[in-house]
């Protein structure tokens, strides 16, 4: 069992593991970035922008200071998916010792390069053992214990055992993949269409609309996914379809917040500016249409909110690409099923 | 293009379709089987009871009378699915022409045969040309004209054409389909498993548990249905995961709140003591669960639902059945995802 435990990153769900595997009574630190949330985090033991209401137990030392983490046997990373690189390279230039277990549960992927985090980890931090942590874990049930389930996946299968002791709790559960790739692509795409299903409700368009958007969704998820390296079955998992859902329809989920105030009709730059917190789903569906075009992909969903962020479509006009109607309905495009 | 339809069962699903029809401008005649909904129907040109807030237009004509419906080339069947056989049964006797297509749009399985709509109607009218129609529709919002689509399926490729066609409305997009079994399949199951959703609702378990126990119960209808004769690729389009999420997540779910009721403290009983209209997933958990064990197929979730109400099983003993959790959690039973 691994005894000493870093979390790199304070915001909800970084918060919310420190919280987590704290209750294995091993010393949790917690890093975080911003030196009002440390300041908070150390003098109040709350951490309320990032997750009202919790307070730290006794053995979770918070700090800002990145060489404090250092002495870990594991160590989880959740910064944003943009800031993981330059964490990477931080702790690789304080000498990160190389047998630290490191475990991704960032969702995100990389602008530019479309890579995954746990390529950017290994790119990086090339001697550590790598493994990644997704699924549908919304930070403030987690916190309550609420139960949840989560899928951790590595390349390396001994890695996964001694990982699944850790986050094997009375109100969490840990299943194991060796679909690295995939476990991630789901958590990472499912952001985009979960702004596609808050466009739907911000326009009010009902659940059925939305139950035939969140299929269409499934659909584009898997040929992104796959292309992109993933395996198939692992989409119809907890990490793929369970967390396409409750991104899409929970009332927590940031990004399907994003999406319900674009199709209420505020600005991307509007609704950015007044996040304290980061919308995975802005920059992947940035980073996900470049891969798209660039392995040739049918990704209708992705292009329309992509053309909502970044080049200035009305919301209304990207709603029939994301119902998949077009204007015209009665000359139907395609005959078959969903 | 059918120039007269009949619309057998004046239940919220069987008045939205007499509603979304009558667009067409074509002549409509909705039969009730309750003789207080036709008095309604025909003096108020309302059903309060069944689809409040909504009005026939002129060209409906509501009958108590089912020799009133005979000359119809379209025929839409929407009878609660235990109905179903003795309706067919009368429209047999009345001598209903065999030219005329039929329809069917219950959702359900029959009780002790497991047959699905479409076989009973193919019984007891053989010579009739049969079609269904399934996907995530929930009538209130049908009725209200916010878009929806569903997913028309039958053996016979020619009738595919034309009834696209009929249903297909400014809020209203048909897909179709040559998988007869796989469509109702999804349809009839995902009625059960919102049971089980609800019943984690009753409990307050959150978004992340829900999500675990969809995806559980994507898995579960596909391992039944695939079974029982549908098409694998079906149960991942409309009329499966479309259908399960929307009756799962939905607030309009008949059967969520059953589950829900269930999950407060309410028996089976006196749930459905109080409810006006049928909760299809009551009588197909039995169905589906007399299927399951004479195919020898894993359906935890349909087996825990069919003891909270058929045996008396409290539902909080359910609760780690459907949420897939062993009594203990650090004896994980099962090491795989999903």
């Amino acid at each position: 069992m691994y005894k000493k435990i870093s979390i790199i990153g304070a915001g909800g769900w970084g918060t919310a593991l420190a919280l987590l595997l704290a209750e294995n009574r091993t010393a949790v630190r917690l890093w975080a970035h911003n030196p009002e949330v440390t300041k908070e985090l150390v003098s109040q033991r709350t951490n309320e922008d990032y997750l009202p209401g919790v307070r730290l137990p006794p053995n979770v030392y918070a700090t800002g200071n990145l060489a404090d983490t250092l002495d870990a046997d594991l160590m989880l990373l959740v910064p944003p998916s943009k800031a993981l690189r330059e964490v990477c390279g931080k702790l690789a230039g304080l000498g990160l010792p190389k047998e630290a277990v490191i475990v991704s549960c960032t969702k995100g992927l990389e602008h530019d390069t479309g890579k995954l985090m746990s390529e950017i980890i290994e790119e990086i931090l090339p001697e550590n053992p790598v493994a990644v942590l997704s699924g549908p874990n919304h930070a403030e049930e987690v916190a309550q214990r609420i139960p949840a389930a989560g899928v951790l996946g590595s390349k390396s299968p001994e890695l996964l055992e001694p990982l699944q002791r850790v986050f094997s709790l009375p109100t969490f559960r840990a299943y194991t993949s060796d679909d690295v790739m995939g476990i991630q692509l789901g958590g990472a795409l499912k952001n985009i269409f979960a702004i596609g299903a808050g466009v739907s409700d911000g326009f009010n368009m009902g659940d059925n609309a939305k139950a035939g958007l969140v299929t269409r969704a499934l659909a584009e998820m898997m040929r992104l996914g796959i292309a992109m390296g993933g395996r198939r079955e692992t989409f119809f998992g907890l990490s793929g379809v369970g967390d396409l859902m409750v991104t899409c329809f929970s009332r927590h989920s940031r990004n399907r917040k994003v999406g319900e105030r674009l199709g209420r009709g505020e600005s991307p730059a509007q609704i950015q500016e007044s996040m304290q917190m980061v919308a995975e789903g802005i920059p992947t569906a940035l980073s996900a249409w470049q891969v798209a075009q660039k392995l040739g992909i049918e990704a209708p969903i992705t292009y329309e909110i992509y053309s909502v962020l970044y080049e200035n479509k009305p919301p209304h006009e990207a709603m029939w690409g994301l119902l998949g109607r077009p204007p015209k309905p009665e000359s139907d495009r395609d005959h078959r099923q969903g």
